[in-house]
């Protein structure tokens, strides 16, 4: 198996590149590839300082400069070296100038303005860290999403996914003996969602859990018996609020998060008749 | 100005087509976009669902969907529609292709695979919470980057962000009248990185976080000597330590975090001769 080395040049912080990488490189098997990652290149003399980079590790480049002058040097040097180089997001790019009957701009970095949204979403982010396991269930109306569900459902990463996405997100254990604060029953504005999984599962990651805090005790955090009935107390209390509920077993953060993005959609679209999109992050 | 609806199918969780069409709006100016998500769409039968409300809201198909046959599907619906529909990440795919003389496998959803990387990064979101504030500083060394400031330097949004990423991330507010732990200047793993901002912009964002908590009194947390000077003790901490230094006055979190991680990079390829890409996520 031969080695790529991949090249991800970005006037940006490269995140967008590094996504497509990873996206692409998903539908391959078994690739053995190097990354090398150069975000903020915005001008001729940063670019040329990475070029015998290029030169000394040559592979595939892929690239997002919109300034035509980087970008068009950047070309020059990879036809010089014979490497192929190609932009990662042209063809979304020309499609909206059809669309909008505009050419793009070449100015870098325009998505990382710090603009409404971006503010909305620092905010998530602080207010999602606030409100952690329980926390501040005197501030949960002002969230858009609480997350319910038993210990090590992955309500924490779940919500940091969320909060990045510009989701105020709450997150509460939920544990037989101790009943969730009254409000939770009562919220208006954040959509609750219910997060499950398989009892196996769930007794399984918390072994992992306890021998990494060199635990070995069977307490009943890991009792099959027990796992099983926590999981028909969280279900039941799902069932009974009428809370939508996602099965986490086989699913990613990313993937639980996109579903409960899905829902909030499929709640703003039934009370918003003239439907809207997604909040735009 | 026309609106346009901008339709974003994808069979996995669309993050990666939100960055692209995010990434390439960002080029033009004034556009009234309405965005609609349609993440997840593995089957016809659910494609079939959708298509109704690209009728009803005709404009411009992004998609990433990796199946021939779904994707074929969607292609001959918008052909009868007779919307543009644009294979978001195509050019990537094909040079991979090319390069790895490898067809591309029609699997969605292989980026969210629950591999090493991905347990390492959920591992880094739960370690950067439990480490925001200062919290925890006997598992600094743990950390891949501590993050060192005065308070609103946007330490902890920056340390979610770079979580996200992969890197565990502590962060520890600089105050004049209480020193850090000492921890702080022997660690040897962890790249410590001072953030700085210009005071007058501190003072302005802190002013207006005590109105947010409804507290208008004048304390020294927005005297503009006092936050000077509180600035230039962080700043001498970070020269007396050779720790480097981002400004983050004009920067947006992502930006931040990108310089980070641009320094991390520094330091793995001074530490380590051969030199490797940056750390997959």
């Amino acid at each position: 198996m031969s080695r790529l080395h991949l090249h991800l040049v970005s006037d940006s912080t490269g995140e967008t590149l590094e996504m497509i990488a990873k996206a692409a490189l998903a539908q391959f098997e078994d690739a053995d590839i190097v990354r090398h990652f150069w975000p903020m290149v915005r001008s001729k003399q940063h670019l040329d300082r990475i070029v015998p980079e290029l030169a000394a590790n040559p592979g595939l480049v892929l690239f997002t400069l919109v300034n035509p002058d980087t970008r068009e040097r950047l070309e020059d040097h990879c036809r010089q070296l014979s490497l192929p180089a190609v932009p990662a997001i042209d063809a979304v790019t020309e499609a909206l100038e059809d669309q909008l009957g505009q050419e793009a701009h070449g100015r870098p970095g325009r998505q990382h303005l710090m603009d409404d949204a971006y503010f909305k979403r620092v905010d998530a982010i602080h207010y999602t860290i606030a409100h952690d396991d329980g926390i501040g269930s005197d501030n949960w109306e002002e969230a858009d999403i609480v997350l319910a569900g038993v210990s090590r459902s992955s309500k924490t990463p779940t919500s940091i996914y969320l909060a990045n996405r510009g989701y105020k997100t709450a997150n509460i254990p939920l544990v037989i003996e101790s009943p969730p604060p009254e409000i939770l029953y009562r919220l208006k504005n954040p959509l609750v969602v219910g997060l499950t999984t398989a009892p196996e599962r769930l007794v399984q990651i918390r072994r992992n859990r306890l021998l990494s805090l060199n635990e070995n005790s069977e307490t009943s955090y890991i009792d099959d018996e027990r796992v099983r009935e926590e999981v028909k107390f969280a279900r039941r209390m799902f069932a009974d609020n009428g809370w939508p509920v996602i099965d986490v077993t086989r699913r990613s953060i990313e993937e639980t998060a996109a579903a409960v993005i899905n829902l909030v959609g499929e709640r703003d679209r039934r009370e918003i008749p003239p439907r809207v999109g997604p909040k735009p992050i």
